[in-house]
Parts: C-alpha cells; structure tokens; sequence
C-alpha cells in the first residue's frame, strides 16, 4: 500500500499508513494488535495523533491545505509542515534536550512523526493558568533560545551557509504573511478578525487604533520581521509551544520558522510570561491568591533573560574562532573591544525583544487570537480589567523600550502597573 | 554552430558567436563585413567588447570564473553574469531612463548583450577627475536610486513577490562576501591585501585598525549588510559604475546586485563624490585652481539627497494604496502620521547611507582597491595629505552619523574638514 499523494488521515487510515513506514512501525515493534491512537490537536491549525502502544509510542502531526480552526474557507499551504521538520530536526541538532526527536517525516502527506511527550508532560499555558511552578523553566527556555538563535546566526555561521538557509526559508511565506496580519497590522486597524473584551475595552481597542506612536513602533518592527534575516527563529514561541513537566521543558510546533529578529522569539516568550502574570489576579481563589505565584513568574521573567544573556555571550566566546563571519578575531582583538560589541549586541537584542513581546501581548487582547490565560476568565469585567493593565504595558513597553536597560526595570514597570 | 559550453571570447570567436544569436545579428543588420570589436575592460573583473557595425552597435560583457585583475589564482563564480542580467532587467524596468537596455543573456556563457553607451558617454569617476560638470547628474542619479530602491521593497512590493526575488539573490553570496572581506573587514585588520600610500599614511591605516568606535560601528554596519533584506540594490554604485554625458546619465554593472540595505547603494555614490571632492587640490593646476569645480560637487551631493529624499516620498505617495505591504493605508490613515513614518524611514535611510558611505571612503583609502581620484595624483605627499583628511571625514560620518540631521549639515562637515 503507498501514500503517494497528498490525504488527510483519520485514526484509522493512519494505522495503515505507519504500516508502510519502517520508521513508524519499528517504534512500535511491529505490533499493532493492542495500538491505541487519539486525536488530541488543541491547536489552531494541524490535527495531531498520538500513537501508543505496549511497545512503543509516537506522535503524529499532520498539516492540511486549510487553518483548522477555521474551516477550508481559509487554505494555508501544507507545506508549513515541511518548515516544521526542518527546524525541528535544526533546532534539536543544537539544542537536543530541549526539542523532541523527529522519528520521520513525509513531505507528500505534510507529515511528521515525533516523540511523544508522554504525561506529566503538559503544555506550559495550562499550567501557568493551574498555578504550577517550573523551577527549571527559565534555564532550560534559555538554553533553547541561545542555543537554536546564536547556532543559526551569522556569529556562528559563514555567510554562504547562512544564505543557503535563507533562501530556502523564504519559501514558508504564508506563514510569515499570516503573522504579519495577525501581530503587525489588524490589532492596529479595524477588521472584522479583531475581538476584545466587549464593551469594557472598546475604548481600549479604539485607542490603539489611534495612536500615531505605537504606529510609528510597529511598522519598524514589522519591516524589521520582514526584511532581518538574524537567525532560524521559532516563529510562535508563546507558552502554548512549550510542553513541561517538573524536570523537563520541550518545545514543539515551529511551523511559523523562517530567517527573522531573535527577539520575536525571546519576546514571544516573555511577552506570554507577562500575559500570565497578568491574568492571575483573575484566577485568585480563597486560600490561595496567586501572590507567591506572580513573583515566581516574575522571577523566572528575570531569569529568563538574564540566563538567555550569559549563555549567549559564552556561546560567542566558545566559538569566536570558528566560521561565524560577523566579528573577525582578528579584528574584535582585545576584551575591552569584546565586551563592547557583545554589550551593544544584547542591548540592541534586547530592546527589540521588548518590541516585540509588547507586540505580541497588543496582538493577543485586541487582535483575533486570544490566550487562555485571559479567556478563561469568566467574569467579563474582571477579565477586562486584567487585559487593560496587561496593554497599558505592553503600550509602553512597545513606545519606551529603548529606556529599559535592564529586564529588573521591566519587572518594576510590570510591578507598577499590575 | 553552436556554444552548449562555457567558454571563454576573444574578438575574434565572439564574431562566430554574433552570428548564432539573431537577437545580436539581427542589432547589425545580418551585415558582419564591417564589423569592428574592442575589448575596453577597465574594470576589475569582467571582459568588456564594444561591438559597432555601420549598421548598428552593441556592447558584450563576459564574466570568466576568475577576478580578471588578479587572474585565475583568485576564483569567482561567473554566475555573477546570470544576476548582473536579472538586475539591469530590472532596475531597466524601473527607470528605463538611466538604464542600458538588455539586448541578449546567454548564462552558460555568462555573457550579457547591452546598448553600447556611445561616445561622448564616458565614466563618471574620469569625468570627475577631469573637472566636469553634469548639471543633470544629482536629478539623474537620484531618480535612479529613487525609482529601483523603491521599486524592490515592501514599500511597493507584497512579502511574498518580496521573498521570492529575495530567495533568488542569495545565490550571489560568492559576490556578497567579496564586499564584506573588502569594505566590511580588511581595513579594520591586518590583511595582505590591503595597502596606502606608506610611508604618509602608515600611522592612520594602523589607527583605523587600533579604533574600537569605529570597529563597534563597522560591525553593526556589516550585519546589516548580510541580514538586512531591505531592496534590490545595485552593490557597486561607485563613480566608476555610471556613464555620463551633458544629458544622459546611465548606471552600469550590477553584478553585485542584491537584497541588502539601501544605504548601501546611497551611500556608496555619495561617499564616491565626497572623495571626488577631497581629490580635487591634488588635480589643481596654474588657472585652474578646482574653487569652483568642489562647489559644484557640494552641490551635486545636496542635491542628490535632497532630491532622492523628494523622488522616494513621491513614489511612497503614488502608491500607498498598492500591494506594499510595509504601510498599509487603513493603518497609515491620517497625514500627520503619515509624515511621521516617512521622516522616520528616512532619517534611519540617512544614516544607513552615511555610514556605508563612510564604510567605502575608509577601504578606498586602507583597503585593496583604490580610486583613480587620488591614485592620479603622482606627488605621494600631496596625495597622503587628501587621503589623510578624506579618511578623517569617513571616521567621523562612521561614528557620529546619528548625530546629522540634514546633508547640510554633512557639507559642513566636509567644509571644515577640507
Ligand atoms: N510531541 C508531542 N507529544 C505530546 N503531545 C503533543 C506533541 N505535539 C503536540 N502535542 C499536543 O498537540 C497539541 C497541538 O500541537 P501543536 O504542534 O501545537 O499543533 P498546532 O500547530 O495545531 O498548534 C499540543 O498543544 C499538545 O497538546
Ligand atoms: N554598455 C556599455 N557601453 C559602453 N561602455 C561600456 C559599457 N559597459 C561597460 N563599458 C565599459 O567597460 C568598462 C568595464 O565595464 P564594467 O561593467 O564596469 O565591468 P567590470 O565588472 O569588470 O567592472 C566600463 O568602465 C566602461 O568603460
Ligand atoms: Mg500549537
Ligand atoms: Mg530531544
Ligand atoms: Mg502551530
Ligand atoms: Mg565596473
Ligand atoms: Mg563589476
């Protein structure tokens, strides 16, 4: 039997299909007698299967021509899914620990075959909701954001690979189209995808629609997210992309990745982390008012950067010999003139992190797709206020970033507006 | 007869050659009796033949897989010839005015056929040195930069026409890191390949080399250079790069065409003018002192920004309700907004072109390639002294360039410093 084009599967015909693919059918001892398999996609877009069996397990995703949520009146190119293998097997070359092992993929069916992240593992969102801490969250999320963005960069690559894998990114554009709307350009315009929490911020929603200078803001860094070409970003680093459990951090679904800024990466990251702390106050119950728990997410805020930092700047020194092409040794030839160029480097970085997550939390409270975090809710009117304290900041964060020289600044605004 | 191989012409087997092309035989009329070919190549990498017949002319441009003026000991992919073409078609398509027409590209051969830019059409940098001025050159050259730089960007162009011609011109990296050796690192380092005129200069090309500002800059600079997807640039708008006459301006040899700053191309005519003017006392003789002659190329760089800066928010006008992805209108919505993004686009534009000028300026002085400027002055002494001030000029545009505001402010600078 051969797939040899393109169709959707359902819980059955993939059992069909793994029998045709060694690949598959090895992880599972070649026993299919007692396989248990369960559609499970909570996401937007793509249908995962998970695969178990007394000998083994996987998981399945597989991309349609279409957005899931939305139906086939909205197609998307399948062939998101062969940008997802790509990074996936990338970023887990250089960040094994925290990337889940590709076990197969088929371009023809936008399928891709990968570890199953067996429980406890869950998706970080719904645990930040449940009010767990991870205290290895901030080092293991830092460890992946320095290993993956320095490992695809011109610091540590010569530009002729670095180009190659340029041009070939190029070709997932749909999904960049589709961030571009979404982040860069409804939240600041009326559209009829836009949603918000009714009546409560419609002076909110109208206010970011008419403010010149976050306007200003987010066209320069929309042009910067098209046209800067820094690294092989994730492209949807928010905490649903996260599974975690006590020990272990993992992170899935790079179907948006292409050559874009390093800080939509890191800022999507600590822009979600901000999301969550804002919206505790709203999942506050007798015996247990969540204060210990925001100065944990504010800690690992903290962490979070200042880890990304240490281990990027000793990513640099480790490889500042080899083929990057962007600081010569033989030029950056002395530590006074080291230590300047990496400072100006992470400054610049982190700026635009701020740009960016700011723009990426705008984006989840006035603009078409919400968090959880807030949805769940339920009061509308405490939940609007909630997400207005969590978009005065992001508001400001977006106008002022370049006045913020620390992320310990940024925890105080955090703090000052809460 | 037939050329299904590379290889490389000579006057006389480029005749053979003529004449299995009808689209070049037939530019002669079919008559080949009188024809008369000359290989003019001045230039540092390609072979050059003009070819004129009575009736009808054209001008054969072959790229071999070396760089002519070293010779085979240093190898250069002749598909450089494949994106010189794509290039002139395409800026040719914008602004035909300024633009030889493409008659025939053969890839295999890596040879271009282009209108021959007849005499009194002669090389801008030898017009320059010989005092002349060309009253239309700032409104030429400023259409053309004008017209190409915008034409390729997402101020015109949607993300995905964008990142199609983006993918496309990542194959001429080979080209790309000709200049970023060049300009973007050996002046800053010790390299074989760099020279001045030693011993006068010994103590600035060692200060280049020893300046940490300067080095924290050029960096910034040459990341932008790799990363920065901005427009369709030319890559080597230097004076050497244009024809001219009293009414015709025409911009040549695109071969380092690709997706990269704009400030690149402004920057590299402005900074090829400005080192026009600090070359001009050394071209000074009983009667004609060149007073006047420096005002007129005072002028021309005023002019030329001042008129780009017109030309490019014209065009930003025209077309704001267009395929552009970068501003859309139900966002840019309101005049003062409107001028606050394009005061904002073009003031980081001004800057990006001071500091590549700057960047040019600098390796003409310390690096592998000189310019006929200054190289035509014999007393070594006397040529120090202008290549002294005009590498003093670059330092500061390099580092301080945030800090001008307007071109005359620039031309001020140039005044003092002269
Ligand atoms: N490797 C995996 N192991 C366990 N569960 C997974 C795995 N990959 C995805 N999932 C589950 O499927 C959901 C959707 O996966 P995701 O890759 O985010 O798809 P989408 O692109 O549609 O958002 C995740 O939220 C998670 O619950
Ligand atoms: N279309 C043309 N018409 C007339 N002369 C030309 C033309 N193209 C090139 N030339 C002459 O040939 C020289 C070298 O051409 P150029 O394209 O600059 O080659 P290179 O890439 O080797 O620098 C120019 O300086 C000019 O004198
Ligand atoms: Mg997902
Ligand atoms: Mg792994
Ligand atoms: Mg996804
Ligand atoms: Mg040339
Ligand atoms: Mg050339």
């Amino acid at each position: 039997m051969a797939f040899s084009e393109f169709r959707p599967l359902n819980e059955s015909s993939l059992i069909e299909y793994i029998k045709t693919v060694p690949s598959l059918s090895d992880k599972l001892g070649n026993k299919f007698d007692d396989i248990k398999i369960k559609e499970v996609g909570d996401g937007n877009l793509n249908f995962v299967y998970i695969v178990v069996a007394s000998s083994g397990s996987f998981v399945i995703k597989q991309a349609l021509p279409y957005v899931r949520c939305i139906g086939e009146s909205w197609p998307m190119t399948k062939e998101r899914a062969y940008f997802e293998a790509v990074t996936l097997r990338k970023h887990g070359h250089l960040c094994p620990n925290h990337v889940p092992d590709v076990y197969h993929f088929d371009r023809t069916m936008s399928l891709i075959g990968m570890r199953y992240l067996e429980p406890p593992h869950i998706i970080l969102r719904k645990g930040l909701i449940a009010g767990i801490e991870y205290p290895l969250l901030a080092d293991h999320v830092s460890e992946y954001m320095a290993k993956t963005l320095f490992g695809t960069s011109i610091l540590y690559n010569s530009t002729t690979v670095h180009k190659v894998s340029v041009a070939e990114f190029c070709g997932n554009v749909e999904l960049c189209r589709l961030t571009e709307q979404v982040v860069f350009s409804d939240p600041y315009k009326v559209s009829e995808y836009n949603r918000w929490t009714s009546p409560y911020l419609d002076r909110d929603a109208e206010a970011v629609r008419e403010d010149n200078d976050l306007k200003v803001e987010i066209a320069e860094l929309k042009a910067k997210f098209i046209e800067r070409t820094q690294a092989l970003i994730h492209g949807d680093l928010h905490t649903g992309s996260i599974m975690v459990t006590q020990e272990s951090t993992q992170v899935i679904d790079p179907e948006f990745a292409f050559y874009g800024p390093m800080g939509f990466d890191i800022g999507a990251f600590l822009g979600n982390l901000i999301l969550a702390f804002f919206s505790q106050d709203g999942h506050a119950v007798e015996g247990n008012d969540r204060k210990l728990y925001k100065e944990w997410i504010l800690r690992t805020i903290e962490e979070t950067w200042n880890l990304f930092r240490k281990k990027f700047v000793g990513l640099w020194e480790l490889h500042k010999d080899g083929p990057g092409e962007a600081y010569l040794p033989a030029i950056y030839n002395n530590p006074e003139l080291q230590q300047l160029v990496q400072n100006k480097y992470l400054t610049d970085l982190f700026h635009d992190s701020l740009g960016f997550g700011a723009a990426k939390m705008i984006r989840r409270i006035v603009g078409v797709a919400h968090v959880e975090d807030f949805e769940s809710i339920n009061d509308p009117s405490k939940r609007a206020g909630r997400e207005r304290r969590a978009l005065e900041l992001a508001k400001l964060l977006l106008k002022k970033r370049r006045s913020f020289n620390s992320i310990s600044q940024v925890i105080s605004a955090i703090r000052e507006l809460q």
